[in-house]
């Protein structure tokens, strides 16, 4: 939840002046997303969600975000589609930041995803991954091996204190992955950060994807690889295989995967537990004030790489066949 | 800003199932009043506030409160209008706290009030005092002379490290104020926190008041007072007299001064003034973690009483005839 940057009145009602979406009726700051702000938007012509970008998202990234969403929606993956003003522009700036309105989504998120809803998530990040195939820009990950080794050099040195010997497994990951991350998978837009908080569904079907945020260019079963950490662990920590296989079953209804992709399931999965166990580690050791942004605990990512290095292969996920 | 308690689309669905307002369609955490949990909630039937109350509010004087609006509803007054369930009841529970569905309401408070906000909002003022006057239901002002001594005695230890002298400038005005507090002022149902937040403009016109949360019984002209201490000084502490004639002008067209309220201005400001600064203050000092509300500063209601310590007469708040 977040709402950094506040919006005066007069500063809103000049920038709408500029977009074809009627009057100003109301806005609300909304706790969605920890990157940026959001308010939801009423004006004459429906409800939008109106985004302030943050100091954590780069400016120049924000044409990669916006053009994918609108390329996404366009092929009809329900993602928010950027609304260009007058001038033909998606991107704005509104109290001295960077500033988008993009369309709005219906649909609520599911705190404890079932299987049927991994299902569903898993078909719409293949259909996801089939529709940004051919979309024009790129961004690398910044969150790759390289970031990973930053990450952990800034966390090691506290690292401890959050877990006695976490720093040890930390460096012995990083250096196993290291060695054995996987070349020459298949790759392209990928989400990167398709948490259920970030998946609605309504009347039972999955009715939206939203913050594309981290979205760059990887491998495609690194998504699938992300989803299965997100969505398939019970509060336990341990690895509901029912989910996995609704998952893997969902995504290759979309996009089947490759002999290379599913040898790599392992893998994949292991880096995507400690790229968030390492995100989650910085942010819980950063002790600036004033953080509006309950931290996530980043013991829950550690358990679920245990799961992942005893992992041999891509049956232990639930695939089949 | 405050979201504090999360609810689960299984636990909103089942509560909604008690309503007649139509399937979920989705819920948003806003970042409306700090005191309790708000979403923006869209049904079949339109946009809702779903309120679940946090333990800053005593759960007895819900009805007070939803009774309230209700009966300012019916009398025309543009506050949120407490939605029942087919059960006949507006206060329900939902993810484990007492909870109430309102009417949504257009509009955008605004920062910088201006002259003629502060006419506007003085006549919808005047009009809630009217329109409460015969609300049967009656809750004491706890945040009046008996409170701001409770509330003194909890800051008065450390106040001298926010401010030197602070504590002997707060036990004086307490001295003061007991001494000159009228009685017998005309009294029933006030608002008792309407600041530029709570009020809503929509296409130049007053569109709404919300958040009756501090609603109590007290001199009505004490709500005035609160209200000329909000609404009519600028970010330098200066009084602009000519907000507090509109304000002042604007309640007098929906009701009339008597002469011992006006007299008595002066007074029931400073105790306005003293009742922010201690509540403020108090926030302040509470120095446990986690908090999601930007604390505001206390100081700002110092030098807000100081002007009012050397006021002589209504006049020196416009006040004209």
């Amino acid at each position: 939840m977040a709402v950094y940057t506040e919006v005066s009145d007069e500063d809103l009602s000049a920038f709408l002046a500029g977009y074809d979406i009627g009057p100003l009726m109301s806005l609300k700051g909304i706790a969605e997303g920890v990157e940026n702000t959001n308010y939801l938007l009423h004006t004459g012509a429906g409800y939008f969600i109106l985004t302030l970008y943050e100091k954590r998202v780069a400016e120049g990234d924000l044409p990669f975000f916006l053009g994918l969403m609108e390329h996404l929606a366009d092929r009809g993956v329900t993602c928010p589609l950027p609304v260009r003003n007058r001038a033909g522009q998606a991107l704005g700036r509104l109290g001295g930041r960077p500033a988008a309105i993009v369309t709005f989504l219906e649909g609520m998120s599911v705190r404890r995803p079932e299987a049927r809803h991994c299902g569903m998530l898993g078909e719409a990040l293949g259909a996801l991954h089939r529709a940004g195939s051919d979309f024009t820009l790129s961004r690398d990950n910044a969150l790759s091996l390289a970031g990973w080794s930053s990450l952990y050099r800034e966390a090691e040195p506290r690292a401890d204190a959050v877990a006695p010997g976490l720093s040890a497994t930390l460096a012995g990951e990083l250096e196993y992955l290291a060695r054995h991350w996987p070349t020459g998978l298949p790759a392209g837009v990928i989400h990167a950060d398709l948490f259920p908080d970030n998946v609605f569904f309504l009347g039972g079907k999955l009715s939206g994807l939203i913050d594309f945020y981290f979205a760059c260019r990887d491998f495609y079963a690194y998504d699938l690889a992300i989803c299965l950490n997100a969505w398939c662990f019970e509060p336990d920590a341990s690895f509901n295989v029912t989910k996995g296989m609704a998952l893997i079953e969902g995504y290759r209804r979309a996009r089947d995967l490759e002999p290379a992709e599913i040898e790599a399931l392992p893998v994949l999965a292991r880096g995507a537990a400690l790229r968030f166990l390492l995100t989650r580690l910085v942010d819980w050791l950063d002790t600036r004030g004033g953080a509006l942004v309950k931290k996530k605990d980043p013991m829950e990512y550690l358990k679920k790489l245990r799961f992942h290095q005893q992992a041999s292969s891509a049956r232990d996920y639930g695939l089949v066949g």
